[in-house]
C-alpha cells in the first residue's frame, strides 16, 4: 500500500469511522496494519509515535498468535549476567544468563553472586517435579455423588479420562489428578507432562476435553468452569507450592568463607542471620505465604522478559524459600522455587530477540529427549536465583560489617551513602 | 572506533582475556561496547546475535542506570486496548490502554470487556490508599527495650526521624511508620508519598537515613537489614493487602443484562456464580492469600510492560479481589487492588516506547499536582483490569449458556473447540 | 494416711522442703497425694480451694496418664444440642449431641439450626479422608542426596519402612508417606489409619520407628525432629486442608423456603448474601487461611470438651467451609472440614463423665469394624457443625428481614436488643 | 420435686411428650431440671448417666449464663504447672499455673520448661497491644460512597459514633475503627478496651449500637452483618496477627548454658537448630499463616479449660511466633502471641472450679485499676507458652546429642524408646 492510502484509513480510524480492530480489512499485510494503527493512535492521543516503529519486525509473523490490535514494538534492555557454573542433572557448564531489565545494578548485582559461587564450586541443581496443571471446577447435586465420583469412577475410569484428554494433543501425557471435595463442588487437578513448551494452552485443551467425556459419562455432574483456580494459574497458591507447577527445581552451593570476606565482605554468621530473621521472620510476619525469599521475583522477571516467558507468571514463579546454615566458617545456601512455569518453545520464546536469548543459553526449542531443554532452562534459573539472593543477602549482611569497619576509620557516612545508591533498586 | 578495533576487542573477551564488565575501558562509548558485548557473546556461544541489534537505540542514555552487560534490546509486540470510559477522581474520559504481551488473545478479550463496559456507563474508579513502603528490621536486647520504644520513643521522636528521612530528598514525604514487635525484634513499617514516581528508591534512602538517626539515638538498638520483608516488595503479603502499597484502587461497573446478552452472550446469574465459585471458593481451596481474582496479573503484566513499569512488582501489584452481585438482571462487579505499585517518571518510564506508551494514556512524566499523574495511571490500570475479569468471567460462563444452546442443535462439539482456541491463553 | 499426716506433709511442700511433683513419694495412692498437693497449693497461694475436690473422682485411674501435679478437678457444663438426623455412610439416624461449654445461648442456636435441618430432610454427611499423620524433619548434605532418597530409595524401601513403623503398633497402618525437598532439608509426612483412636501417640512411636530405619539405611540422612510441623498438629495449616488429618468430613442439607421462613424467620437469598460476604469475602479480606466459615470453632470445641478430644486440636479441626446456594426457594448449605481430629478410645476419651457423653451417641470405645465409631462421630460432629452455621447465618440474615419488619410498624430499638442479647455469645 | 414426679416428667420426654428445652416448665428450680433432664436422656439412649451427676453444683447460677439444655457436669483433670518466676510490667513474682488437660505429660513438660527458666533470670513478660474487636460489614451502592465514607465521613463523626457505642457499656471504651474497602463493601473494625472482661459480647453490643447509628446517619449505607470476619473471633487471621486481638504479649527469657546442659541435657545451637527448621521452615512449608511455633495451643487450651476462658478462643490465641538465637553458649528464647484473648470477669470464669484456678494465681475478678487482671494473666500465659516451647525444643534436640552420646555406648534403642513414651503428647 502506498503512504497516502494507509494516511487515508488512518485518518477514518482517528475520527472513529473504522474500529481499531477492523483496519485488518483495508490492509494489504500486518506491516502496514500495524503502521496504520499506530498512525491512526497517534492523530487521536496528538503524539507522535516514533519509538515504537521497528522495521527490523515482520509482524506478519506475530498475527494471530502474539498480540492483536499491535501498533509497534516495545524496547527492552537486553544484559548477560554470568557466566555461572551449574551442575544440574541435565545442564552442566558455565553459562551467561540473560537478563532484561530497566532496573539498574540487578544484572552487576546477580553477576557477583556468580562470581562468588564458581569460586566455591559452582551451583547444584536439580529439578525434582516436572509438570503443568488446571484445576476445572465441577458442581454435583450432592456431597454423597462427589463422594462416589472421587472414590469409585475416577479410579475407575482414569485411563479413558486420559485418553480422551491426551487425544487433543501430539505432546502432553495426562500424569494426575488431584480431586478436592468442598461440599457439592468437586476440584480435580490435573497434570501433565508437556515436554519443552511451558504447557499452559495444551493442558487447557485437554482438561476440556477431558471435563466433556466426564460430563458425558458421570451423571449428574457439571462443569463450573475449566479453570477453577485450583491450577493455580497466575496466582501464588499453596496447592502450587506442595504439588509443584511447572518445574520444581531446588539450587545449592557452598560458599568457602574466603570468597565470603574476600568478594562478599561478609561472612556466614551475617548472612544467616539476615536470612534468617528477613526472609523468614520477616516475610512470616509480613503475611507471606510462599515467598520466603529476599528477591526471587527480580531475576525471574529479568530473565522471563528475555526469553519470552509469560510475565504473568512471573507472580507463582518466584514463590520460593531461601535456606542457609553456617558450616563451620562456611556458608550453605540453597534456593527452593516449587512452581517454575517457563518453556523453550511455544509463546513468546519464538520472537526473534528472545529466542536469540534462549540461545545464548543452548536451551532454544524443543531439546532431545523432549523435555530436556526446558529442564536444562529451570536448572540455570535456579541457579540464577541462587546468585541473586547470595549477593543482596551479603550486601545486607555488610551492614554489620560496615560498622566494624566504620570503627577502624572509615567514613560512615560515605559507607552508607555508597550502599544506598548500589542497594536499592533491587532489595 | 572502526570495526576492526571492535572486533578484535570482541575476540578478546570471547577468548576471556578481558571480563564482559570490562569492555567499558576499551570501547568508544556506550553503543560501541553494546556492540562488542554482543559481538563477544556470539563468537562464545557460536550463535549469531542479529536480531537483538537495535539501531534505533542509544545505549548511552541507559547506561549506569537501566542495566549493566547489555548485548542489544529485546522487541516485545505493543497493541492497545479500549478505548475504556474511565469515572475517576483524577482522569475522566475514553482512553486507549498500552499493552505489551505475546500472549494472542488476551488484548482482544480486555477489549472486549472494555466495550461492554462502555455500553454501560463507563469504569468508575478510586485511588483509597497511596504510600509507599519500606520496612526495615532491627533488634534489641530484649523486648523491654522494644516495647519502651514503640511506646515512648518513637512517638516522642517521630517528627525527628522524618526530618532525618525527609533530609535525603526533595519529593518524598513520610506520612507515618507502622511498628511491629517479634521477640527482640523490631519491625518499622515507613510510608511514603512519593509524587509520581513508584518511589521504591526514595523510600529506601529515606529510610536507610531514618534508620541511622534512629541507632545513634536509641541505645542498644541496631539495624539488622533496611529491607526486613516487612515492606512487602516483589512479595505478595497480607500485611500489604491491608495497609496498602503503591496505590490501594477499585474500579467497578454495573452492565446491563441487554449488554451481558449481546455482547458477552451470558446472564448475570452465571458470571455471579463462576465468580463465587472459582474466584472465592477456588482460590480459598488452593491456599491462595490475596489473589481471589481470575486473571489480574495479565493485564498488570501487559500494562507494566508497556509502560517500564518493574515487572518484578507484578507479583504484589496483582493481588486483589473480584467481586460480583446481581442486580436485578444486571451485574454489578468490582475489582480491588491494593498494592498497585506504579509511577510515570524514573525506572524504566523514560525509554523511549515505554514514555510513549504512557504519553497514549496522557500520563507520561510528572503530573500537576505532583502524584496526579501516577493516580490517573491507577484508575486507569484497575478499569482495565475490570475490563478482563469480566470479559474471562464471562467467556467461562457461557459454558453453562452453551449447554443450553446445544439443545437447541447447535453443535456442541463446535462450540467447545471454538471456546478452547480462545480461552486458553488468559484464563 | 490419716488427716495429720497428710496435713504435715502438705505443710512441707508449702514450706517448699518437699517440692510439688515428689508428693507422690510419701502420698499412699494418687487420691491422697490429689488431696496433699491441694492443701498445699491453698497454703501456699493463701485461699482455700474445695469447689475443685471431686469425691467421686479415682485419682489412681488418671496418674501417669491423664495429666500430673493434679490438684482436683474443673467442671464444666454439658448439656444437649438436638436430636439431629444424620444420613451418614457409618451413622443414620437421630441423635442428641453433648456439648460442653461456658458460652450462654450456643447450645440453643444449634439446637434451633437442627430443628430446621430435620423439618426438612436431614443432614447428609460424609467421611471423604482418614487418617492421621505425622511429619518429621531430615537434613541431608545436598539436595543431591535427597531427590536420589525422594526418587529412587523411598519407592523402592518403602515397604521395609512401613514394616518398622507397624512393629511399634497393633492397630495402626501406614497408608502413605507424601515427601517435600526444601534445600538440603526433606519433610515426610506419614500418614496411618489409626481405628477408633485419633491416633497422635501411635502415630508418633511408628513413625520415631520409620525415621530410625530410614537413618540405618540411607547413609548421610539425620533426623532433625520427629515432628517437623508438617504434620501439622495442633496448627493450622494448608497441607492439612488439602491433604486432609484425621477425618476430612463433609455435611450437607437443603433447608425448604417454608422452613427457613417460619423457623429462621429468614430467606435463602438473605443467608445466601450473609455467607458470601462474611465467610468469604469477610475471612479472605482478614487473610484467613482455612476459616471460610462463621463459627465452626465454638461447635467443635463444646463438642470436644465432652467428649475428652484434644482441646489443643481445636485450633485444625475447626478449619473448613461453608457454602450455600439458593435453589428455587430453598437453601442449600454444606459445611466441609478437612482435618477433624478425634477419637473414640484413647486420650480423654475413658475419663468417666466424657465417655458418658460419648455413650449419648452410641459411639464411645472401640467401633465394629474397627474405625467405625471414630467415622460415625465424624459424621455426627460435621452435622452439628452445619446446624451451627446455618442457625448464626440465619441469626445475621435476619438482621436485612428486620429492616423490612420495621417498616411494618415494628420497634426496630427492641429487635436489635432482642437480637443483641441473643447473637453476640457465640457469633 | 419428688423423685416420682421427676421420674414421671423425665418418662414423658424420653417419649418425646416433652421436648427437651420445655423440662423447665415442670421443674422447680434448675438443679431439678438437670436431674429430670438427665434422666431423660438415659432412658432415650438406654445408658445410665450417672458419672455426669454433680451433687456440689448449684445449676441454678448457670441457668440462662452459661449453658443450655443441661444434664451434668464434665470433669477433667486440673494440675498445677511451675512455679514460673514472671518478670511483667504488672506481675513480678513466682506463680503456679493451672492447666486442665487430659494429655499425660504435659503439665511435666511445661514444668521442666519452668524449672530451665527460673534458674536462669525467670521470664520477662510484656503486653504490647490491648484491645477487643468487632468487624462488621456493610454494603454500599458504589465505591464512591465507600471511599467517600472513609476519607469524609468517618474521621468527622468518629466522636458521635463512639458516644453510640459506648453509651451501651458502662465499662467499654472505643478506642480506634479500622476501616478496609472491598468494592462497594466496607469492612469497619472496631476496637475496645474491655478492663478485665475478654470483651467479646461487650464489643458486639457497643458495636450494634455504633453500626444503627451510621445507617441512621449516611444515607446509602447498610449493615450486612455485625461480624463479618473482619474481627477475627475463633478464627485466625493475619489482621489479629498485626493488629492484635485481646493481649498481645511478649515473653523471653535467657538460657545459661548450664541450664541447658544439666537441666535440658542439650545446647543453644542444638535447640536453635530444631526452632530455625522446625518451626521456621516447616511450618512455612506447611502452609501455615500464623503459627511459627511448636505448641503453644497445647498451654494455651490447657490454662484456658482451667480458668473459664472460651475454648473456642484456643484457635487464634495460639497463633504467634517462637524465636530462638544463640547468645554465646547461652540460649534467647522469645515467643510472641499476637491475639491471646482472655478475661478475669465474665463467660466461665466464675464457675467455682474456674474462679479457684484463677485465684491461684491472683488474677480471679476485677483488677484495680480495671483491666489489670487481665493483663497480669497474659503475662503469666506467655510465660507457661515460653516454658512449654523451651521444653519441647528442648526435647526434641536431644535426638542431636542422643546421636553422640550413643557412641559413647549408650544403649540407642532404649534412648529411643524412652524419648517416645515422653515426647508423643504434646509434641
Amino acid at each position: 500500500m502506498d503512504e497516502a492510502e494507509k494516511g487515508k484509513i488512518a485518518q477514518k480510524v482517528a475520527k472513529g469511522e473504522i474500529l481499531l480492530h477492523q483496519i485488518e480489512k483495508f490492509a494489504a499485510d500486518a506491516n502496514d496494519e500495524v503502521e496504520i494503527r499506530r498512525n491512526a493512535v497517534a492523530k487521536t492521543c496528538k503524539i507522535p509515535l516514533e519509538s515504537m516503529v521497528s522495521k527490523e519486525t515482520d509482524y506478519n509473523a506475530l498475527k494471530g498468535k502474539n498480540a492483536e490490535n499491535v501498533i509497534g514494538m516495545v524496547r527492552v534492555p537486553l544484559g548477560v549476567a554470568g557466566p555461572i557454573r551449574v551442575i544440574g542433572a541435565e545442564f552442566c557448564g558455565d553459562v551467561l544468563v540473560p537478563m532484561a531489565t530497566t532496573e539498574g545494578a540487578l544484572i552487576a548485582s546477580v553477576s557477583r553472586g556468580m562470581k562468588a559461587i564458581n569460586l566455591g564450586a559452582g551451583a547444584i541443581s536439580r529439578v525434582t517435579e516436572d509438570g503443568m496443571s488446571r484445576g476445572p471446577i465441577f458442581e454435583l447435586n450432592s456431597v454423597v455423588d462427589a463422594h462416589r465420583f472421587v472414590k469409585e469412577w475416577l479410579p475407575k475410569n482414569f485411563n479413558k479420562i486420559r485418553a480422551a484428554a491426551e487425544k487433543t494433543t501430539s505432546h502432553g501425557r495426562l500424569k494426575n489428578i488431584k480431586p478436592k471435595i468442598q461440599g457439592n463442588n468437586l476440584f480435580l487437578r490435573f497434570t501433565y507432562d508437556t515436554g519443552d513448551a511451558m504447557g499452559m494452552n495444551m493442558s487447557t485443551i485437554a482438561t476440556e476435553a477431558a471435563c466433556k467425556y466426564i460430563e458425558d459419562n458421570f451423571a449428574g455432574i457439571s462443569l463450573v468452569a475449566v479453570s477453577g483456580n485450583f491450577c493455580s494459574d497466575k496466582k501464588q497458591s499453596m496447592v502450587n507450592a506442595l504439588e509443584g507447577r511447572g518445574k520444581s527445581v531446588v539450587a545449592e552451593a557452598v560458599i568457602p568463607q574466603k570468597v565470603l570476606a574476600e568478594v562478599l565482605r561478609t561472612s556466614a554468621a551475617a548472612i544467616n542471620k539476615v536470612n534468617y530473621k528477613k526472609n523468614w521472620i520477616g516475610s512470616a510476619t509480613a503475611g507471606s505465604l510462599v515467598q520466603f525469599n529476599a528477591h526471587f521475583a527480580n531475576i525471574i522477571a529479568a530473565i522471563f522478559l528475555a526469553t519470552g516467558q509469560d510475565p504473568a507468571q512471573v507472580v507463582e514463579s518466584s514463590s520460593g524459600y531461601t535456606i542457609t546454615e553456617v558450616r563451620g566458617s562456611d556458608l550453605y545456601v540453597s534456593v527452593s522455587l516449587p512452581s517454575l512455569e517457563i518453556g523453550t518453545i511455544g509463546g513468546g520464546t519464538g520472537l526473534p530477540t528472545q529466542k536469540e536469548a534462549l540461545s545464548i543459553m543452548g536451551v532454544a526449542g524443543s531439546g532431545n529427549p523432549s523435555g530436556s531443554n526446558s529442564r536444562k532452562f529451570a536448572e540455570i534459573i535456579a541457579a540464577a536465583v541462587l546468585a541473586g539472593e547470595l549477593n543482596l543477602l551479603a550486601a545486607l549482611s555488610t551492614r554489620e560489617l560496615g560498622k566494624a569497619h566504620s570503627k577502624l576509620g572509615r567514613n560512615k557516612k560515605q559507607l552508607i551513602r555508597r550502599k544506598a545508591s548500589k542497594m536499592q533498586p533491587w532489595l
